[in-house]
């Protein structure tokens, strides 16, 4: 069984070179990343705050949060 | 071939989780992944701050720095 990991993100360049170069790094065999455009669903805002997420882009692996670099705050993405 | 990648870090506890859910989650099939602990290799704090790290845990691919949470500031580990 596969680790479900989501990769938060809200379209700023800092956001797409994580993704190329993070999200899409990890282990295919091991991980199904779901990459969630905040910007375009804005209704997951309050998933990725539940989950711990302060900042994109920032990846969850099962409760754990990685902010990467720093793009945008959350709060920044409710306005 | 594979692309080089480097996870520096420090042994701080965020490094250390970092290391087993980020560094570890590299596709092996797509990257070598080189795991450096800074803290017992000083030798190598200038190589990291010249490839641009300025607080680890950091993992550098190719040119890019993904700066990953924070555990400590690169200039902290100098003194």
């Amino acid at each position: 069984m596969k680790t479900k990991a989501v990769f938060y993100h809200a379209g700023c360049p800092v956001c797409v070179a994580a993704e190329q170069n993070i999200a899409a790094a990890l282990d295919p065999t091991r991980f199904d990343v779901e990459i969630v455009h905040l910007g375009r669903a804005p209704d997951r805002i309050a998933e990725a705050e539940r989950a711990g997420v302060k900042s994109v882009p920032a990846l969850v692996i099962q409760r754990a949060v990685y902010h990467i670099n720093f793009g945008a705050a959350l709060a920044d993405l409710k306005k």
